[in-house]
């Protein structure tokens, strides 16, 4: 399984070590295309490539060619939104975690979403049991 | 023409009364689906539908039935990139307004996309110059 990784670059990288922990569980099912969006060296800069039309074609490349879209959702982001976007229009299976507990309300357009299996968790520990459910439960049929 | 405007909620209002001016000039083109994201009385709370189903079935259908997407990106907002997200892949037109003097970094994934039309201002003179520009040769026709 191929397994897309969305999370926050410009919109802030108070997550990045989160990322991490949550791409190194992932990579127990399957292989995270995105791995770099956990690297502590990654800034807001958001330098992860030559141009912005090479970031956006090559992560969209990715993101077509995967399986599942997995979107850590609380540190708001546009692009973490467009991603979501684009994979809900085309019908890939897409799961979003989000910490209610920051006291940040979710996007309606996330939170409404039938079409988006959603995870809340407050530590990776309650996190990490909903991913394994989730992955023992859909691991090949939509939600 | 219809006119489907993303701006704001959930992420943050401090740009509600921007987004008001940005809808009246709109009004002169066609008419705005989503007139109330300018409104000064919806809060972050984003409480504009009874379910958070109920809005993002609402928003989705307006957005389907609108002949362009007009998103004012510079306060950062999950929604608004999902909108974005959705809109260009059916194919959608879709205009980007961003105020690169607040010192954000605006997404790569709307920076870099070639479907986008992105309009760059800092004062809504200059954006009403550009937004004429832009109706004057687009009317119709895809960037």
């Amino acid at each position: 399984m191929k397994i897309y990784f969305a999370g926050s670059i410009r919109g802030g990288r108070e997550d990045a070590a989160l990322y991490q922990q949550i791409i190194a569980f992932l990579q127990k099912y399957g292989a995270v295309l995105t791995e770099h969006i956990g690297d502590p060296n990654l800034t807001e800069a958001g330098d992860d490539g030559p141009t912005d039309g090479f970031i956006h074609d090559r992560d969209i490349a990715w993101l077509q060619s995967a399986d599942l879209l997995v979107a850590e959702v609380t540190q708001v982001s546009l692009g973490v939104g467009y991603e979501i976007g684009r994979a809900v229009e085309s019908g890939k299976k897409v799961l979003c975690l989000h910490r209610p507990g920051t006291g940040k309300k979710l996007s309606a357009m996330i939170a409404g979403c039938s079409q988006v299996h959603l995870i809340c968790y407050s530590n990776t520990n309650e996190l990490f049991m909903q991913l394994e459910d989730y992955f023992a439960n859909n691991s090949g049929k939509r939600k």
